[in-house]
């Protein structure tokens, strides 16, 4: 249920809402759009009646959601969420681009691939220091010391980190050095850590899984919605199919159905999505033109030796000719590049 | 396996080579290149050695192929597809729009749909005489009566006539209107129909099936050129996938994966591989993105009345619309709009 | 719609109903149950009401149907379809054992396999002359050879023949030779094909196309009942699915969900289902097990030598073991084998 | 890496054995069959080579194992893995059969079905104190309190507990409870949830992933066998396809592909695989015909007013009589029962 009051209501009018709305063990949820003071109810609302809140001070309207997901849906908030960065933002007019290696695999690998992408004007950098693998007996991250090198990498280039949290045990190690946390495919329906990053202040980057539909992955950032962090980024990182021609199916359609549905930002990973380097950028361009907010990439300094995924990284220099594409893409579609200064050589 | 002669052999050589393969129970397919004249050799090759070519006047070089597909393979022919329509081609810098309703309804309707498609510039009208339902109850098509107002609707306006070959009985029928005959997803695998079309001269539109790999895919169109018919494009429509939120998934992925391991022409019907009108657009402009040759869309005046596939069609405005964005996302991968004049207002 | 009227109405009622369907433009099928004659009606049903026919002598009801398939459905006849070869049946609580090689390779292979299974007790024979393969270089069968070898088997031991139909051309050939026509998983919507089979009196063996949904499957068998061919036997086969474990993956569940919706038998082929022989045996187990009214089983004298498919055929040995499991699971869902007299050695 | 050692081998032996592994950063796993010991090797194996250990004393034979997958594979453990628990026993010659509600809802349901099936002799009872949901919205279960009930049924009836860990956190008290510790489909890759379960003592029972191929489920078993925890039994529970007639395409093929691969027992979730009550007992007679180790079946005295998943749970009626019918398939496939004592009515 979804009750809508006038922007310039009287704080005491919203709060006695607010009120009745605990009173019957439900959760108000303030949802501030540009004409009207959204309250979404989360909670077991058949305790509540439209008319109850009708009467009440400076309440306009009452709807009913009839969708399984509330706070992540058009119907509760018409207008895209942005979430601001200071010198960037993600699912407004600027196309965000996180690149990096899968993990974090020494000091001067993390700085070297950092450096480079600094001087490209990339503002976020991925990589992974807990990875979770299919295998026990895989690289599982550098852990605890890739979070350092993480941490100094910030320091140094003032880059923001895009990093996975794969346990509740470790988020909050994660949750110090992370501007945006990531949680990945295999957890997307890991509800338990769903809700602890429902907790946190980060926003959180959300992976579809690998059989999810468009609803599970909505519902799965509800959990998160529902717990008060309300910057959420989806990423489509590509589904399992019959087809084997590329490592995952990349389904781009996700991209403008999430648009319709959800106020969510929507960004794609082409690097899992195909998992071979040489179809990243044009499946990266195909991306941005059917209208993501983003893309993650996978760059490496020295793709061939990486410890995980090397074949699904560009190396720099493709990557730098990826960005050319990407930019005349990107404003065909309105959309900006966020480069502090572009550095791209043409 | 493949025999590589100069582009200068003389003919006689060339006759030679021709009549060992044929005395080997093999069938020669002559392949001209711009640096080589290929001649592929498809039968019981194992009767075949590398060395009795060898030695033969002319030839250069003696290649078995690995792959399960020959003609349709790089290997064979490494330089891409170009298919000559006079005023139009396809496989080339030219972006292809082929355009139209699901099906002829009525006389009244294809003319008033290709009259505005062609004042649009659009060369190739696409419409169903005969049409291939799931329910023996549904609209199965004005069949010759359909035939008959393709035939005068070419005469009118001069477009390129893009319509479904369902079986062998009426595909002499469909050959004579039709500039390209198209094979429908649901017949990807019926061989007989793919050996008859690839007796015939007329270009031939292979739709991929719901359920087809990518490898199944270029066998089927290996059945046609096997016939001799070199003049197959590829179309992308969607697969099945356990994904609801679009009526099937567009696996946009196999664009340039098609494009790496074959040199034929592959196209995009995104009004199939979505289903539903308003994604249309986002997803053809992605489809250009990739690498895609063209697009196939279906337009119908009124899209509300029309006897098939309704909810996905564009009216003429959005299809305008959509030509607008396809047009600046050409520019950006080297591809030009092959209008003859353009009509798009802006 | 359906009428349906007395077991006992005389003669002339009956026309009478007839006559006022077809001068609607509609078709009457003549439908006998145990308790009732139905008369199901298809084409364009909105023309009819169901006032204009319950007034008529003899009839008891009228029954709008609003499934998508009709006369294959439970709604028009709830009694099971069985179907009746004289010394056999298939569809009751005969347990059906199609047995027999990929391909008839020659005179010789397909005797000493007839003999074989025509010693244990088997009563049907299946073995392609005509075979739809993914690659035009794979061995297609020993076409009207292979026919008249069939022939010649049929006479010398009397089996009942199951030869696959690729194509409306060689239909009447096969026809006249096999007992049951099967249509292959690829060409379950060749609908020119299901017509064409729907106008001949041979049963038709239907195979599940790679990715048909329950209803798509039964969409096609309506196409064969709509012509007037009421004896199709439906056939599980495996479905294309991200698995890899098994060649397709047989998908036992639709046994029960389509004799809840369908009179039709249904029978399974496991060995294409999974596609590797040691693996046929307790999925074939399994098949009985969930209620499939028989069973298609790849057996070869030589599955080493076999010109295609032979990883997936069980010796004769295997196949005796085979049928041993299989009557004890038989026995318990109450279904006895149809075997003329049983030489399974024990 | 696999060490074979005679079985009477002196102590001494095998102890120098294990700590050669240790010096080599590796861990040894204590595997006695009843030909050999055998001693796997998990860990950086390219360290160590086949020679350092044929010169060892009591060793007979070392083995390279090719498989991903190493503890959980047939070459390192042959014969199948039996779990003991006093009076029953899984993977063995007894069919297993754990029963129960979806989730413990009140004191008095859980009682009242743990008591019916306790008189059915049911001696596993299944039921979630915390239970997954795809929303945040839906009944997540008793939580503490559930547990507190599931104790207090286990003293009443003395039947072993079956039921979900969801996350490491409530583990320990799930751990406290539970015979066999369930990990649902959702957490099949939580891999941290999986390491936790590694250092218990409790079997593990664990589903299948929506989207997991046979070999992503070995893995996430060998992440419990690398931390010690040998006990684990698969559980197949339906993965995700195009096809929609049932709630998931219940996958029986693994079922012997699994018995190939593995010793780990296998069973059959039928009620989560199907989704709807009325295939339960067809598929679930199915899963046993083709080998399962045991079954996993919803039953509720009243599904009708389940919390959650009413609609795919049995009444006891007809769980009563499914029993019989399971009953039956078991002994072709010799299996017993494992009733403490046997109340079927019959």
């Amino acid at each position: 249920m979804l009750i809508l009051m006038g922007l310039n209501a009287p704080r005491k009018d919203v709060e006695k809402v607010k009120e009745k709305i605990v009173s019957k063990q439900c959760t108000p949820h303030e949802i501030p759009g540009s004409l009207k003071l959204a309250i979404g109810i989360t909670g077991p609302s058949g305790n509540l009646t439209i008319e109850e809140f009708l009467g009440m001070d400076s309440v306009d309207e009452v709807i009913r959601i009839s969708k399984p997901y509330k706070l992540v849906g058009r119907e509760m908030k018409p207008e895209d969420t942005v979430i601001d960065f200071g010198n960037a933002s993600i699912g407004g007019d600027e196309l965000t681009i996180i690149a990096g290696p899968c993990s974090v695999e020494s000091k001067d690998q993390i700085f070297e691939i950092a450096g480079a992408l600094n001087e490209l004007g990339i503002k976020f950098l991925r990589a992974g220091a807990y990875k979770p693998r299919s295998s026990p007996y895989s690289f599982q991250g550098l852990k605890e010391k890739g979070v350092e090198y993480l941490a100094e990498v910030k320091k140094e280039f003032g880059m923001k980190i895009v990093t996975e949290a794969k346990d509740t045990q470790t988020l909050p190690l994660i949750a110090e050095v992370a501007d945006i946390v990531q949680i990945g495919a295999r957890n997307m329906q890991n509800f338990s850590l769903l809700e602890e990053v429902g907790k946190i202040k980060n926003p959180i980057l959300l992976k579809r899984g690998l059989a999810a539909k468009m609803e599970d992955l909505l519902m799965s950032a509800e959990y998160i919605l529902s717990q008060g962090n309300y910057n959420v980024i989806l990423c489509e990182r590509g589904i399992r199919t019959f087809e084997t021609h590329t490592r995952n199916t990349l389904d781009l359609n996700i991209v403008p159905v999430i648009k319709k549905h959800s106020h969510l930002p929507i960004i794609v990973d082409p690097s899992h999505g195909v998992g071979i380097w040489d179809k990243v950028t044009p499946m990266a361009m195909a991306a941005v033109a059917c209208g993501a907010h983003g893309l993650m990439i996978e760059v490496h300094s020295h793709p061939e030796k990486a410890l995980s995924d090397g074949y699904q990284s560009l190396t720099i220099k493709n990557f730098k000719s990826l960005l050319e594409n990407i930019e005349k893409i990107a404003s065909v579609v309105n959309k900006r590049m966020n480069y502090a200064e572009l550095h791209v050589d043409k």
